[in-house]
């Protein structure tokens, strides 16, 4: 045991009961969350909203400090614009990737020699300090995201946190599958058994990068942090240009944490960059990075698989959410989910329903049968519905997350039968914010397969008219097995076309979301319980988070030697 | 639960217990071995050796008959003959690569559908018939691997069984990490909580791919070939072409027990092929092989990690076993020990040190300071008293498995200075055996690095001449971690340099063995608690087993729906 722990803060103690809920509850998978989700004073404190948004406004304009931080002489200006209108002008220390490596492989013998508990302790009070800071950071989610303020707020605070703890549950437990030593005697025919010692120690891979993505820089960042951390790798955290500040305070909190409990801060590292470095693809590549996880777009995150083949590749990519519409017993509760799943954060989500699969002929409902035609004017009342307070469109849809998603919103107006073209609204608090409604288009399954066998991130949907349900879940499973996808959903009031697609779903490889009318959407997914991708499809390799999420990132390595006589004697 | 069960053997039930103490054992890594490695007749029944050695020779000149099996009209030819002096001149069932996947690909669904209990229950019956074939096994293993008898009963036999059941433990373990379904019961600050049912299904990742090696065709294969067939996979058996009879007899009783509990046989397949054959490469890079095992060259595994981007490949290749020798308290034990460790099955093992690193000027030990130099002759007079007995001799060295250990024998007397040369034996039963004791050069750190950085598979070992013990721990580290290792050996008598040695070991990312001068040897590996490889150095990318390896075998899929009013009530 190293001398820092006698004086230094035991934080595996403080967060040990927490840590043994958090591994029974991902093996049970019920409801629970430890870090509570309101974003109210009754439970943050009074003064902790104000105290937040200041924090982050103190930030804009500034050089962001990361003391003891390697680089920080020639600060890089990342081009951080909030989606509500505003730069926020913060430069970040910079460090090249040769650099980055360097110092954290000098961080790395120390934290590696550090036991499974020492980690995952010092990994539960970097949580715990986050989920303080909740306010702070969910305004630097928020504008550098577009996403709603309680939004940014819950998936960027609290949820990201729970799936951190998840992630260091599993990487935990996983570390205590076997003994730190074991006694192995093998009894012989003849005379005393033969004994030895054996000694198991969990080794990291090495040094780990992760590369954040803009939309959600904290809750699809913090699975793969806090697995390779608690793995015994230090890592090295490379955000996207444009959604740097929440990943900044992350690492932040992270080597208070770290310096604190006796490590070197370096075992975490802010590689910050503008959009025009190759930090990213030059990290993967580094020989000794051997860890790479990734959130954004096919095209990169194929590459990392292509390159970084010296390192375990975790990735998060793009697909085709898939929703079969068969029949419901409660049609405006249907059309009412979809149409807050299409809005939810302007569609900009990973997981929200891109193809919506109807039978041309008209599906049954409690308010009688609609055809595709129909169904798909019906869902653009109820966006209509949803979206005529600005108050409440604001909360629902945030502000669009780049130019790249206002240029394929006009694009989508081309393809197809336009059902619902996309409004632009004022914000009632940001004047300069871009909100836009999603567009749904109607769209053939036979004639217009080039346009919805592609991703369309951003709030596009598409009402695919198809022959029959059994044409539909054909649809689903062979769109998915070849593009991949992050939810599947269906509708019916049949139980053997919910069974149906049951199969099709476990065939392509995606996890299946069955009628939901009421308040749970297809877009979200709740730590410890829901698992989020799967590497049974093209869109991910990882499920963030599982056992096969934090498997690859350590080594159990043994020594064995025979015990002493006299030691065998007490066997 | 398919209507089979109800008239068919449930085996679950059967082998629970043992299942239930298999996952205890790996999870203790105490001694531990359900399947009694003794050839004797008081463990196995009288008659059981001379059953065993008649059902293998009826086996020789025959067509090998695999009922129900695909391809079966066109045999192969294979050119099994044994090290010992004999064609076996059988025949095998032929299959094309595009037959074996389609017909596996059949195979699957029912055999995903059937629960992690049923597939484990399954397996556990295989592997109790593998036992009671544990006689004819040796044999076919012998013959086809030129190991000595006993080792092949044990090593081809129990301790290939053992680790089979190691592999079905954790897989079944990891598939019961979570729950079939779980109730998911969100509180809400009004009213009702929000309740759903969840469904969890491990699901295989598709067919897989055994490619075994002629040296331990049971042993290095039964992991991967149980993990994936646990984990809901069809497995393709693609034997080496020298060694394929006792993966055959494995096929035939894997379908035995399949066809038994109500499932295709063709769940488990055999690919036959001479060596002229590209199964082998054509079926790992078949888009449908999800995953690949494989031990044997580092040539054909880089090839294979290269190119079978497809699947999760699992290799076991080529390494240098390096043994530092720094001082000892018992000269003799470890002298008596290295030679057993070289001289065993001719250094035709994975594990066979091959580079043993001597302070140039010397060792301490019990019996006087010895050189490098006299070191080496040293050992050179212990194989000499070791296999001075020609039974004796025969018993420990086996057969020379092929030409080419012969002609890298003949090679490596060209290289440094030929301390024990080689000398040919006759074996005492087998008249055209190629029997040859082991050579032993001496090599200088500096001068020989190109010879000794190579893997000489056989019975070639080089001792060292380096230049301190400090100097010897850091080619141990720098050799393993460049071109890879699967056994680590250290002898002193200094507590700190055994200290050093494990931070070199965990640093380099290999297992490590400390002062083995007893009748444990550097070369074996214990189920159920040694790790065999580590995927932290080239020699290999799994452990054989450990959680790591089966994780990535499956997914496990969900299904989320709402519980109708009615259910929720009963909360």
């Amino acid at each position: 045991m190293p001398n820092h722990r006698s004086e230094r803060p035991d934080f595996f103690v403080r967060h040990q009961e927490l840590l043994a809920r958090a591994v029974t509850a991902v093996g049970e998978r019920g409801y629970w969350s430890p870090y509570p989700e309101s974003p109210s004073t009754l439970v943050y404190g009074v003064g902790a909203p104000e105290e937040g948004k200041a924090a982050f406004k103190a930030h804009l304009g500034q050089a962001f400090l990361l003391p003891g931080h390697a680089g920080s002489t020639s600060p890089v200006a990342c081009e951080e614009v909030s989606p509500y209108g505003f730069a926020l002008g913060i430069s970040y220390p910079h460090l090249t990737p040769a650099e980055a490596v360097a110092v954290a492989k000098a961080a790395a013998p120390a934290w590696r020699d550090a036991d499974p508990d020492d980690r995952a302790g010092v990994a539960a009070e970097i949580l715990s300090r986050l989920n303080a800071a909740s306010f702070e950071i969910a305004h630097a989610v928020q504008h550098t995201t577009g996403q709603p303020f309680v939004m940014a707020f819950q998936a960027g605070g609290p949820h990201a946190q729970d799936r951190g703890l998840e992630a260091v549950a599993y990487a935990w437990a996983e570390q205590k599958r076997h003994p730190a030593t074991a006694r192995w005697s093998k009894p012989q025919r003849k005379g005393e058994p033969i004994v030895m010692e054996k000694t198991f120690t969990p080794v990291g891979r090495g040094v780990a990068l992760l590369i954040a993505c803009n939309t959600f820089p904290t809750w699809n960042g913090y699975p793969g942090l806090f697995a390779s951390l608690v793995t015994g790798n230090p890592v090295i955290v490379k955000p996207h240009p444009r959604a740097v500040l929440p990943l900044a305070l992350t690492v932040r909190i992270a080597r208070e944490v770290l310096a604190e409990a006796g490590y070197d801060p370096n075992v975490v590292l802010l590689a910050a960059e503008d959009s025009f470095g190759r930090v990213a693809a030059e990290l993967a590549v580094h020989p000794d990075v051997k860890i790479v996880d990734f959130t954004g777009s096919s095209e990169f995150g194929n590459w990392l698989e292509d390159n970084a083949r010296q390192a375990a590749v975790y990735t998060e990519k793009a697909g085709l959410n898939t929703v079969v519409v068969d029949s419901t017993d409660d049609y405006q509760g249907l059309l009412r989910n979809l149409a807050f799943s299409l809005s939810l954060y302007s569609g900009q989500m990973c997981t929200t329903p891109q193809n919506l699969l109807v039978p041309r002929d008209g599906i049954a409902t409690d308010q009688g049968p609609r055809t595709a035609a129909e169904f798909a004017a019906d869902l653009g009342t109820a966006l209509d519905k949803l979206l005529g307070d600005p108050q409440r469109a604001a909360g629902a849809l945030g502000a669009i997350v780049s130019d790249a998603v206002s240029k394929r919103l006009e694009e989508a107006a081309t393809v197809g039968k336009t059902v619902h073209a996309p409004r632009t609204l004022a914000h009632p608090e940001y004047a300069d914010a871009c909100v836009r409604t999603p567009l749904v288009a109607l769209l053939d399954a036979d004639g217009d397969a080039e346009t919805y066998t592609r991703e369309w991130f951003g709030p596009v949907s598409f009402v695919i008219a198809t022959d029959s349900t059994s044409h539909s879940l054909r649809l689903l499973h062979d769109t998915i097995r070849r593009h991949g996808a992050l939810t599947a959903t269906v509708h019916s009031r049949e139980e053997y076309v919910l069974q149906a697609a049951r199969a099709a779903a476990l065939d392509a490889g995606v996890h299946l979301s069955e009628n939901l009318t009421g308040p749970v959407f297809a877009n979200q997914s709740a730590a410890f319980s829901d698992f989020h991708g799967t590497s049974a499809n093209p869109a991910a390799s990882a499920a963030l988070t599982d056992p096969a999420f934090v498997t690859g990132r350590f080594t159990v390595l043994q020594s064995r030697r025979h015990l002493p006589a006299q030691e065998k004697t007490h066997v």
